[in-house]
């Protein structure tokens, strides 16, 4: 959507392909919803696209993009189809998570067969989620058992990533293929929205984990560094809201230029005239333009935490907390009013099930749970007050 | 929803009817907002609990219940589904308006036969759709040609309000038998709230209408008690919107209550103790309070004047006006706040499709769209700052 | 301030010396905001006035008024002066406080007093105010000792309400002549709003208060009905905020109405045309008639549970208390909203120090932070949640 | 206030200047909001300090700094005295509109001499005010007659900017010592905020005006280039806002620390540990936040149209445009927040007259008052739906 500073890296070599998937997204978006599932053939187009291997590395063979021009097009992508977005981020964020809490034997080959084998990666680690046990083999290995919810893209993936409470309770991630003898990926998922997302249940039958698969060295979170893990997570989060908001926005807007006339009651010539429906969207613009410097200065400030790898600080650490923070409240309450209100400078005729319009807000009101924004809005309210920095966790 | 000045008239003689009408309607609204199209059963339910006459004076037949007893049932059936409440409120619309528009001779008659032989009454008025033509045959009648969109209620009913435009622009309202030659009630409603409103296209090829079926005398909106009319239409909308708004509330209150634990940041034993979700609550509540006493403070103005009758002066009639305006904004903002924000107190499991709590929001807000709510917080305005009523209209 | 129901006791036998007093309050308003200070000359008209005795039953010689009533009186005032209002309306609460917390033969002669010798009562009890102690003298009394903050009317006062803490914790609440040996009524009060309430210091310097003095008897809060003290303070809270809401509003009204022109950008004839000037008046107006009903029906509730006396129930006063909160917070709401943007609606013209309407919003602040709003509404959202009546405190 | 990224050019060689000046300021900034009129003694610190030619060009003997960095002066001075501010903002402003209007035989020597002989300069330009007529003169001068308000700084000036209107309706802007014969700066502002800015009345007595004191060559508005006179002037506004909303954020912050206790309802063991402070303090501070972003994105935007000269676009010039109007709409918006609200999180004890809390919302009020934010989010609406930018004029 047009900010007024678009010098982006839209001069990016993989932007071609990047604007062909989008448009390949969007021909069937509002069909897709309506289907829910998963969206094998949008999957594949993904796998073909090299896009899986953006965040990668080029010393591994990927296009070694940055973060900030990752979640670029991360944002592209949700524009037009927040599920697939959502899939696409969680590949990168995985891949990130194997670097942050892993050793270089482990990730350095998963990387380079992400390339090489074009591996989707999908998640089944949810540390609010206690239905998993990790039981020791009596070879260093483990055993997991039980159930995982929300586990967004274990559909068709790869590669997994899994979580487990041993019986101390400490959380174990594992790495394994989804083929696993014992993962069995569940095909439950039907949710008001994020439809395609495959959000649903992987069940693990005594699924043997070896020592060597477990993120273990210098695991989950263990060091400024490794903490950026949740950081990522929320940035991702921020790119999506953000990216459905512009979706809605241009949406309406499209709609609105192409009305015919305004409200009886109105002076003006044209719906674009009116006074209250100009008003409005200034607002959403508003709103949107402010989530969108902030999105932008956090995917920056994250890119160079990043390359500070284990010298960052728990301070450095926290500033970026902070800044994803605020991208992430900002972008989530601009897209829920833009979203939710666009239908007021659209019209009656704008709610047509044809259009299914309300996508962008089923979408992003369900997305926007991941975790509460109350909270997140303590934790800048705890910042300004208190100068104190969030503590880390999966969710801060 | 409680309210803490709940002493209203629930003693009345339909209330046990009602009751089980509602119980019958929430039973299978979920399922049936899935599954879209006519209500068949449901509607048979209303004309056989005998509540489709429930506004008309016992002199003919009916319940002779007041407009405010009249709209509590639409606002009690609009908590569990929004859908039949449009349609049973539409019902009791119609007969007002050829009570307000018609000659005795032509609504005594009808008001008997709703009574005698259960008809349903559909709509195809819209004043704005200048879709249909009424063109002069040789007798002092009309035929009727064109479209008309928007058309909620008239599948499955046995009159129809159909309205069309002479040649000198003139609005000519009748009332015909919803099985006319030549009436065609397509199947063609499918939008993303309201779904069983069957608010799709009615056409009319060549459809004869009497002169005696044309309400032309007094006529629409001819004096201040023809246009308690339009005053009727928006006073059911601010019930409907508040009946939503109350259904979401309480279907959120169930779920927080019944959930397993506070968010990992809350210092809170549980969700309920949590202070941020106690007081999106109080906020929820105190919103829909503020409408609750706006919208019984209209239906009571609204009910003393219909008993006014012809002596209503164009003042009693713009303080009423005005009255109803307020209930209606009131109502409508009250609503989209609970609506789109309960999943901010239920949270990410709150948004499975099994439940479909979106639908609150989404008849809500297809709902709202009617007519812009900017012009009618302009009616207030100028009435505060100017002490002008607004203009009567089909929409004020 | 026009609501579209003013069908209210404007026809009490009181009624045209509230008009007067409210006429002389208004002509100096702006000069006596300007000046703080005791309001002596304002006290007098009030004194000469009768209304101190407004709520003082016949029987004892006084209106024997209502408390919506009362009320109506102090809403009336604080639009035009919201200090002297205050005050006028603690003398009735204090009256309220010796009836609910005190002997029969202690209130009934303090009520012939005050209406024989028009006596002022001021306030020196602040529950939260551990600054003064009660010494037990050796024949029953007691010594009171230490200093108070927000004793509002005070100064110039012949009767004080005192509160102190006994050596064990206990609230003693004592009835004095404000001349007794030890009172020191102190000139400290200089604030930036409600700046002619004399809310400053009392010093109590050994002062002597007999046990027959002391409201022991049933006491503080001893009861249900007793309880209705605190909300009493809030209700009369609502309507403070409420007249100041609606005073700005009519204030604002005047003044656009007397504007010039539109801004260059409108393309309205003049500012009342202005459709962003008819927005916020449509909205400032129905914040405000929201309050009005609400705060209407708080005031009915309380009249019906005041005539209750002993009978009150916990459950009955815990619905007046939903009532009263739910207006409290309401039309500080509103008000804050009104008073702080109606220079939006009324430009930089209207910001000379001259006319002085920052002074509604200014006062409307400092009155609102009596007891936190936060914790108001999460009463509110207590009992929309958890069906849980507010814990009968002094504030609530 | 601390944002997050506070690596803004703190390094700069007169910023101890700036620390020291600032410091003065604050120190007797409560006593003169109270005292009001000229601030002669701040004044001449100000002229002292060198900072009057800040904006200047090394080539004249300014000190050549950047819009930005002027501008990060004038918010740092805002958040301790916003008059103080306002004029010297000002002083720049006016410096930018000889340069952008006139010659640089007109231009060159006022800088030399600014710098040189200390000059302050004063306003009377004021392009909506009629009251001022251009009579020429025989010698290709002219005659001023009438008089204006709002002349904000032109008390105790040294050089005038006065505008006057000639029989054409022309705007004619002219440069003139403030001790010219037949003009009389009038000590008549006395207004609710902003006290010190001496934004009074300039009376012109048939006060003569050369011909090469007129900036008539390329004269107002006469390109694109030109035409970023009222985007600095708009701009200059965003950074005070901004100023003001962090000076209040960081001195309720200061207070909340230094509170003694919660409030009684609070399971807090002190404010700063309250869930709802905490809030409060991070609305607050995201939309400070977002101000910051826009605002520095702004005057980034606005150095480089700058330094484009009259090679400027409208095109260029235009998005200029948008992204201080989105600066000032944000900072308005989240000043006004603040400063109404820094009073939940302080309470009561907060409002006594002797801190003079209120002036940050008094003088925030009046400022954003310069010219209606409903029209400037109109203009952003405009753009965001037609793509449009801002027709240029004084105010756009």
């Amino acid at each position: 959507m047009h900010s007024i500073s678009t010098e982006t890296a839209e001069s990016a070599p993989w932007q071609p392909v990047v604007d062909s998937v989008a448009e390949e997204l969007e021909r069937t978006a509002v069909a897709r919803d309506r289907a829910g599932g998963t969206a094998l053939h949008e999957r594949r187009v993904l796998r073909d696209s090299g896009l899986l291997g953006l965040s990668v590395p080029r010393a591994y063979g990927g296009h070694g993009a940055s973060w900030s021009d990752t979640l670029a097009v991360v944002r592209r992508f949700a524009q037009v189809d927040s599920s697939l977005a959502h899939l696409f981020a969680f590949q990168h964020l995985h891949l990130a998570t194997v670097r942050l809490f892993g050793r270089p034997r482990q990730w350095e080959p998963w990387f380079e067969q992400t390339i090489a084998q074009r591996w989707f990666w999908g998640n089944a680690l949810n540390p609010l989620d206690q239905g998993t046990r990790a039981v020791p083999d009596r070879a260093g290995g483990w055993y997991f058992v039980g159930r995982k919810s929300f586990c967004s893209g274990a559909a068709d993936s790869d590669r997994l990533l899994a979580s487990a409470f041993d019986e101390q309770g400490r959380l174990l991630i594992g790495v394994v293929p989804t083929s696993r003898k014992g993962i069995g990926v569940l095909d439950d998922w039907d949710n008001m929205g994020q439809r395609q997302t495959d959000s649903g249940t992987v069940v693990f039958d005594q699924v043997a984990v070896a020592g060597n698969e477990v993120l273990a060295d210098p695991g989950p979170l263990s060091s400024p560094f490794a903490c950026l893990r949740p950081l990522l997570a929320q940035l991702i989060l921020a790119h999506i809201y953000l990216g459905l908001g512009e979706g809605a926005l241009r949406t309406a807007r499209d709609f609105t230029r192409a009305s015919s006339r305004a409200w009886i009651a109105s002076p003006a010539s044209h719906p674009t005239e009116d006074l209250y429906v100009q008003g409005h969207y200034g607002r959403f613009w508003l709103a949107l333009e402010g989530a969108r410097v902030l999105v932008g200065r956090a995917a920056s400030a994250f890119d160079s935490a990043w390359r500070r790898e284990t010298a960052l600080t728990e301070t450095e650490r926290g500033k970026v907390a902070i800044a994803v923070a605020a991208a992430k409240v900002q972008s989530a309450q601009a897209g829920l009013d833009v979203t939710q209100r666009m239908f007021e400078v659209t019209g009656a005729r704008a709610t047509t099930a044809a259009l299914r319009f309300d996508r962008f807000w089923r979408n992003l009101r369900v997305h926007t749970l991941h975790d509460p924004i109350d909270y997140k809005i303590r934790e800048l309210g705890d910042w300004a007050l208190n100068e104190r920095f969030p503590d880390p966790s999966f969710y801060s």
